[in-house]
C-alpha cells in the first residue's frame, strides 16, 4: 500500500500561507546572531551559511488554522496573522525539538537543522522562538493578548509534558489506547487546537471559540495519519527510512491496537517488539508490519480517522455562518486527513 | 587565594526566601508526569526517584530580587510573589539548560538533573518552567499581566541570543571585553535584572522600575564574581574542579583582560589558550593562571566589581524612600557581591 502527500491546491489558503510567511520572516528578523540565521535555516528561507535560499517552508499549519479560525465568520484574518506568527513559531519550535529527540536527520527533504548548529544551538534557538512568540502575542493592544499568551503557554507545558510522556512510552510494552490519545492530544495541541483558539480571540468572535475542539480532532487525526505513515507509508514521501517507527519500536496506534488483540499474530509481534535489540532488523520490521496488519492495526486506525474526521467537521456549521469560510476549513481538514508530516 | 561562599544570615531575606519555596512548591506541583519530578529534584525538595527530599534548593537568588524590589517602598512583597516564581522558574531552567551545555555534572552539590534523567528530559522540562512561568504571569488578575509576561518573554529571547554568543565565544580567540560585557547582560538578564522589573510591575510602583537598571548591575558583579572562582576559586567552595574555567579555554573577563594586554607574559598565555588539545592539562592551567593574574586580569576584574558595586547601590536613594527595605536590598548587593555560583 502506498500513501501519497499531496499539495494544497486552494487559492484561499495558498493566500494565506503567503501571508504568513511575509509576517514570519518580518518576526524572525528580530532575532540577533546565530538565533535568526538557525530558524531561517529551519523555515527553508537562509541555507546553512545565512545566505538568502527558497527551500521548501512547510504548509504552515498551525498559522492556516489560525487565520481560517479568524475569519471562519467570513471576516478578515489580518488581525489574526500576530497569533498565527506566535503558533508558527512555537509548532516549529516543538518540531526542532522532536527531530533532536528522535535524532532525525532529515526534515522536509533537507538535512534536520541539529544536524549542521549541533543539538544545544538549535535548543537554544527553540527557546528564543517559544519566547518570542509570546513577546508578539502580549506586544497586541488587544483586549485578549493576556488571554492568548496564557493559552499558548498552557499549551506548551501540556505539550512538554507529553513529549515527557512519549519518552516512557517507548520503554513500556503496556501503553493503552487511552493513555496514547491524552499523549496525542498533548502533543498535537500547540499544532492543532491552540491556533484554532488564538485565532478565534483575535478574531474577536467568541462564537468560534468552540474551534479548538476542531483543532483537537484535526491533530488526532493527521497524527493517525503519521502512524500509517511510520508503518506503510512511502519513504519517497515521507522523508524516512522505510518502517521507521516500526524499527524504534514506537508504540503508534495500529501497534498499540495489535498489541491489544489476541492470537498468534498478537504473540509473535510482541516476541518481536520486546526482542531487546537497539534498532529492529529489516526483516523484523517488516515482518512486524504484515503482523501489525494481520492483526486489524491498519484498518482500525484507517477507521478511526473516518471517525474523527466526521466528529471534527459536523459540528462546524453551529460556530459558522459563512459558506466560503467553512468551505476553506473543510478543505484543509480533508488535506490534513490525507497529508503526511 | 581564596574566596569564599557564605550564606545570608538575614531575618527578613530567610522569610522572603521561605515565602518563595512555598509558592514555588505549589507552581511546581501542578507539572503533571515526569516533569514535577525533575523540577522537584532540581530544586533539592525531590530525590531522583521522586520521594520528597531535603536538598539545598539554592538561594532563590531571582525571587529574593522580586521580592525585595516589590518592597522597597516599604510595601508588602506577597502581591509580587507569583512574579517571584515565574523569575524562579525562569531562571533555574536556564541553569539546568547551561548544566547540559556546559555539561557541568554538578550543581547545589549533587548530580546535576541531566545526569540522571538524561538530557532530553531535562530540555523538555526546561520548556515546561518556562512556559508555566508565561502563566503564571498571564493568569493573574493585574494590569500589568501581559506587560510582565512580556517583560519575561523578551528576556528569554535576549538570553537564548546571549547562550549562543557565549557558545561561539569559546571558539573565538578576538573577543573583546565591550562584546563580552554586552553578552552577560544578555546572560545575566533572567536572574537579575528581569526579576526588579517584575517585583516593581506587581508592587504597582513605576517609581520602581529604575530597578532593573540596579539588577543588571548586580547580575554583572555576580558574573565577575564567578569568573574570578572560575579560575581562582577553592573547588570545595565553587563545587568545580580546580581552574575549571581555564581549561575549558574560557574567555572570561580576567582572561579577556589579559589578552588585552601586551608583552611576554600575554603570548605565552595566547600559545596555552590556542593550543589544539580540547581539555588543558592541569599544568598549563596552573600557568595560565599565573600569567592571567601576571597581566592584571585578577586585580582589573576585583576593580571593575567594586565599580559596578557602587554605580548598582548610588541611585538606589533616589527609588526607595524606606530605611529598612532599602537595607533589606544593599544586603543582598553586597552578598551577591561576595557570593558563588
Amino acid at each position: 500500500m502506498r500513501l501519497s502527500s499531496p499539495m494544497i491546491k486552494h487559492q484561499r489558503i495558498n493566500q494565506a500561507q503567503s501571508d504568513i510567511r511575509i509576517a514570519l520572516q518580518e518576526a524572525v528578523g528580530r532575532l540577533d546572531g546565530a538565533a535568526g540565521g538557525i530558524v531561517g535555516y529551519h523555515f527553508g528561507w537562509r541555507d546553512e551559511n545565512g545566505v538568502r535560499a527558497e527551500a521548501a517552508s512547510g504548509r504552515h499549519r498551525a498559522g492556516l488554522l489560525a487565520l481560517l479560525c479568524a475569519a471562519a465568520d467570513g471576516a478578515d484574518w489580518r488581525p489574526a496573522l500576530p497569533a498565527a506568527v506566535a503558533c508558527e513559531l512555537a509548532s516549529n519550535a516543538a518540531t526542532m525539538q522532536d527531530d533532536i529527540i528522535d535524532e532525525d536527520t532529515v526534515r522536509r527533504g533537507r538535512r534536520a537543522a541539529w544536524t549542521l548548529f549541533g543539538a544545544h544551538r538549535v535548543l537554544l534557538a527553540c527557546t528564543a522562538m517559544n519566547s518570542l512568540a509570546v513577546e508578539i502575542l502580549t506586544e497586541q493592544r488587544h483586549p485578549d493578548a493576556a488571554s492568548a499568551a496564557r493559552t499558548l503557554s498552557q499549551t506548551l507545558v501540556k505539550l512538554s509534558v507529553a513529549q515527557l510522556q512519549d519518552i516512557e512510552f517507548e520503554q513500556r510494552s503496556d501503553v493503552s489506547l487511552d493513555e496514547y490519545l491524552h499523549m496525542v492530544d498533548g502533543k498535537s495541541c500547540a499544532t492543532f487546537s491552540c491556533p484554532c483558539a488564538l485565532g478565534a480571540m483575535f478574531a474577536g468572535a467568541p462564537g468560534l471559540y468552540g474551534l479548538s475542539a476542531f483543532g483537537s480532532q484535526l491533530g488526532l487525526i493527521w497524527q493517525l495519519r503519521n502512524d500509517l505513515l511510520g508503518i506503510w507509508g512511502d519513504s519517497d514521501q515521507t522523508g524516512k527510512p522505510p518502517l521507521a517507527d516500526l524499527k524504534k519500536r514506537k508504540k503508534t496506534f495500529p501497534v498499540i491496537v495489535a498489541l491489544e488483540s489476541a492470537g498468534r499474530d498478537r504473540d509473535e509481534l510482541a516476541r518481536i517488539l520486546n526482542r531487546d535489540d537497539r534498532l529492529m532488523s529489516a526483516e523484523d520490521s517488516a515482518r512486524a508490519a504484515v503482523l501489525v496488519e494481520r492483526c486489524g492495526g491498519l484498518h482500525r486506525t484507517e477507521q478511526e480517522i473516518q471517525i474523527r474526521l466526521k466528529a471534527a467537521i459536523e459540528p462546524l456549521s453551529s460556530f459558522m455562518g459563512d459558506d466560503t469560510a467553512r468551505g476553506d476549513i473543510m478543505v484543509l481538514a480533508e488535506f490534513f486527513a490525507k497529508s503526511t508530516r
